[in-house]
């Protein structure tokens, strides 16, 4: 059987940014979610195929908010011979007082908490699950809102901790995952907690359907102009 | 009375890239239409002012598709002390065998015929009516056809010819503009052409509305974000 054409966009951006070095230990961040699943996925197939030496872990970072890890989900990744640790960032009791919850700050204590146990387990790189779409919502939110050309980097060097962030997904848009998801069956696990408003980055989302028809090839066009830019045509 | 807030935002992009230069002699490339009407309004105030030493001529080129300039609207320029000189491209008679006549085709010959010009008879400038709405169109149109981040800059110097094209509406958006010409009552000389097809910036029009809610203050942002590149937060 060909790999699913998903695997395939993830293997060149994992070549053309080294995002699988010898030696690596690379803690995957799992949600639960669709995305950091095919993430999983990915690595269980790629670490199978013994083309490179590493390791890998998946970490799943509760809330405690009170979600719980589907356990369908759970089955079918132990299936893949991964196994899922979890920790628990008490997001919570970590709310300074007159401070109200929002996406935004839940992700940061969870993104730090995974930071924390790379540090402290010896893990040199975190997965991320970030796809194309996620990529190019954020371009245009900072461009619009900050007047900044910036975005999520396919691999990002902390300056302070000995860790790299890595987003093999960063070429897939979100499309091609759900139906990876659709047909091989992910079980949905979706955000239960009761603070999501993430308004700024819905309405990215509709802008940047509207730029590119919603289409794989225009966004991709636009991630490869980011790599691509002329200073001496810019302002 | 106060300077119109149009003359303000041309006179903060004159002074940001140095537009005006002592001994500059200027080729305004007037086309009849509001965006080069409001350019020589500028740059007849702005000589009057004495704040700078430059000359400057409006010069329309004739595409020779049979359109000739308003005559009121020639008459409003010219009570500005401003004389405005004719040549004609013969766009048509140019034209190669088995080669259609196209928007991109003929303002390539008139921008030609405007650059000899300006080189013939020594003007070290020419200036061109490219209003922030262009600049942006040109963005998204390079970015999602070529994958190229590129678009026309406010200041660009030829490699080979002594010529520098500036563009002193970059920073103005066309509803300004259109608001301008109507108070001032300029009269439209819309392209009489029957060959008139631009598909494609019609399209990245659309697309630069939806993205930006066709916002002043957004469309600024998107500008700005191209002079406030994160090269370490790209691809």
């Amino acid at each position: 059987m060909p790999e699913p054409k998903i695997f395939r966009i993830i293997d060149k951006i994992v070549f053309d940014y080294s995002l699988i070095e010898d030696g690596d230990k690379i803690l995957i961040g799992a949600s639960g979610g669709k995305d950091s699943t095919v993430l999983i996925e990915y690595f269980a197939k790629r670490k199978k195929q013994n083309r490179d030496n590493f390791e890998f872990l998946a970490l799943y970072v509760e809330s405690g908010l009170g979600e719980v890890f589907n356990e369908e989900l759970k089955a079918m990744i132990e299936s893949w011979d991964v196994k899922i640790q979890t920790v628990n960032a008490n997001v919570i009791t970590r709310l300074k007082p007159n401070k109200k919850m929002n996406c935004w700050w839940c992700t940061t204590q969870r993104r730090t908490e995974l930071k924390n146990y790379a540090v402290k387990n010896g893990f040199n790189k975190i997965a991320l699950g970030h796809h194309l779409d996620d990529v190019l919502e954020t371009l245009l939110m900072n461009a619009l809102q900050k007047g900044e050309l910036s975005t999520m980097t396919p691999k990002f060097k902390y300056e302070k901790y000995p860790v790299t962030i890595i987003r093999p997904l960063s070429l897939v848009d979100e499309k091609t995952i759900i139906a990876h998801a659709k047909e091989n069956g992910y079980k949905n696990m979706t955000c239960t907690c009761t603070y999501q408003n993430n308004s700024s980055r819905k309405e990215a989302r509709c802008r940047l359907q509207n730029l590119t028809d919603d289409n794989y090839k225009q966004k991709r066009r636009l991630f490869d102009a980011l790599k691509n830019i002329k200073t001496e045509y810019l302002p």
